[in-house]
């Protein structure tokens, strides 16, 4: 094997697959990053038990040629050396590797040799079936990750929650994430051919967020029995699914409240943060929220030790009963708060000891639900 | 004690006098933020084992009123609860302290509760001669601080060693600091009364460094027997003096040198640090050095289980002997090169078991040393 490339367009595409590589693995090999040169491309390959990230290097990039292969071939060289050598190289890369897995990376004067390992002893990526997919813009596909997996439960003991459920339904598409303390759901519209239902581990979606370019691109999910496939144009991401039932969710959603308000939702997250400063004394950042006169919500929480925060806020309106007063967790409430760009939000309760939805107003595609915690 | 104050400013001075303060205390009482209003000015004053810090805010900022005192008065705040408390406030906040210590903190519509320490039972500010003092400019004295503590000992069994020695003669002062391994020497003339040495916790100094604005202000410096007191325009630090004799450091500046070459400051800075990459598979972060031909210098380092690098740079002048190596810790060629400013360093060769002399070209204050580490 044996190319010369640019140095930062190498270095972008080591740090993309960098991130699926750990160093926790019982096997040296799977601490690197496969590299293979083809006539006309180089392909990196960098995995562990979770995700497998692949990532293609044309010729050329935006008309510039970034890419020449002399000698096809492949290695799997240490991915953390690999990375921090690649970075602080000045100029072009020269590698090459010889019959003994020896690579040399030459940049101007500057010449670096380290042991490779033989290609054929990395696992092989899985096989998927590319016919039957969905399209999703890119953008859309972030967001509705960030409204979802921050739900999910960091538990091991119950591996379903820990993962967000996918559900592929007659042109819909819906992401739910639960730790049986609190639900996020999110549902979009897409052009489908696609049914089932699949668990996605929630750090395979964070790691997606972070390898997607936040552009007009879009990313297409294939599925299969054991494995997930995220492709956009600059890389391939395959996730492992999670195994097990999923518990029912619709079963969760209140079906009728007491009382219905709206608020601002920025105010409200204000609020809420600034009532969490005592709260974290307490055990699960207990905030207390009260309806005061029927127009103002009060949010406060208070902690023997150190003292105690409140505040009034304006609702902007209300329907339904008057009177309530409901503890949650705040730092919940935050999560969820943080995640809903709308200006402004309705909150149903249905009384003190059942579960509050926190919905959007003017996008019905969202909801969040959050279990009361006892303050008594 | 009632005042009125600017959020912001308000914020600003928690978080500087919040640097001093810290949670590891047995007391409760040290682990606050001692705040006292009086006719014209609020001053807060942060402390721990090895500083205090102090700052005064008053009623005027820029000629914009930022203070408005009812009462005077002073009391004891816990400092993480406050200055999160702070932080998070949207305008102006009202603070009151009652007879029991309950402090209340009002901004528009948000009231905070908090309990308060009597401020009786905080420790007094140290006294202090304020006739004879130096006086330095704060960038000079930041640029002094970062040339020279970070070759402080981490190492707590030598005391003396993780302090940095200032030594006032005849309108010198000089900042010495050496872990045994390495030595950083800077002098500066400045006007001074002053005479004596002084040993001052480099945590201290690197405190200092944060605090001042790096403007053209000036920096007083008072000493005494047992601290000495940094005052800038808008605080005062005290910091705790280290007992013990510093080695005596002029018998370890080299005589003389068999090879003295000039190099690229930044290229040599860049080459380490590629150098180091392997070095830190090594004890000691062994880098070598080779003259090649009289006019080339070769860095390598290399690790028989990954592999090696390695790379030549010009010398721009060499005198004397033409033939040497050298290995040096890395890491501590890097601490030294990153806090030269001057475009060409020289470096001065007793031999390749005998320190390495380190000075910028053109400017006689700075000096670095380096033991070579034995490498076969």
């Amino acid at each position: 094997m044996d190319f010369l490339i640019d140095n930062e367009c190498f270095y972008k595409a080591i740090s993309d697959v960098n991130k699926a590589v750990s160093l926790k693995t019982p096997f040296p090999i799977l601490s690197g990053i496969k590299i293979s040169a083809y006539h006309d491309s180089l392909v990196l390959i960098g995995s562990n038990s979770d995700i497998v990230i692949e990532k293609v290097i044309p010729l050329t990039l935006d008309g510039v040629k970034v890419l020449e292969v002399n000698k096809s071939g492949s290695v799997v060289i240490p991915a953390t050396h690999l990375s921090e050598i690649i970075k602080k190289l000045p100029a072009k890369v020269h590698l090459r590797v010889n019959d003994k897995q020896l690579v040399t990376i030459q940049s101007e004067e500057i010449v670096t040799k380290m042991f490779g390992f033989n290609s054929d002893e990395y696992p092989k990526l899985p096989q998927f079936d590319e016919t039957d997919y969905i399209k999703i813009s890119s953008t859309e596909l972030i967001e509705i990750i960030k409204q979802t997996t921050f739900a999910v439960s960091k538990n091991e003991s119950q591996p379903v929650l820990t993962g967000v459920k996918m559900l592929f339904k007659d042109n819909h598409l819906s992401f739910a994430a639960t730790d049986s303390h609190r639900l996020a759901l999110r549902e979009i519209i897409v052009d489908s051919n696609i049914n089932g239902s699949f668990i996605v581990p929630s750090t395979s979606l964070n790691e997606l967020t972070k390898l997607i370019n936040n552009d007009n691109s879009e990313t297409r999910i294939y599925v299969n029995d054991n494995f997930m496939v995220f492709k956009a144009s600059t890389f391939t991401l395959f996730s492992r699914l999670i195994e097990g039932n999923y518990p029912n969710i619709t079963g969760l959603l209140p079906k009728n409240s007491k009382t219905i308000i709206t608020l601002d939702t920025a105010q409200l997250l204000r609020g809420i943060d600034r009532a969490c400063l005592f709260a974290g004394e307490w055990k699960n950042n207990n905030v207390q929220l009260e309806i005061i006169d029927g127009k103002k919500i009060k949010i406060s929480s208070n902690s023997s030790k150190i003292g105690g925060i409140e505040e009034t806020q304006n609702i902007r309106v209300i329907n339904g009963e008057t009177d309530l007063t409901i503890s949650l967790d705040g730092s919940y409430l935050i999560n969820a708060l943080k995640v809903i760009k709308e200006e402004e939000i309705r909150l149903s309760f249905g009384g003190s000891m059942r579960p509050v939805l926190i919905e959007p107003i003017n996008n019905p595609y969202y909801m969040h639900l959050i279990s009361p915690v006892r303050s008594y």
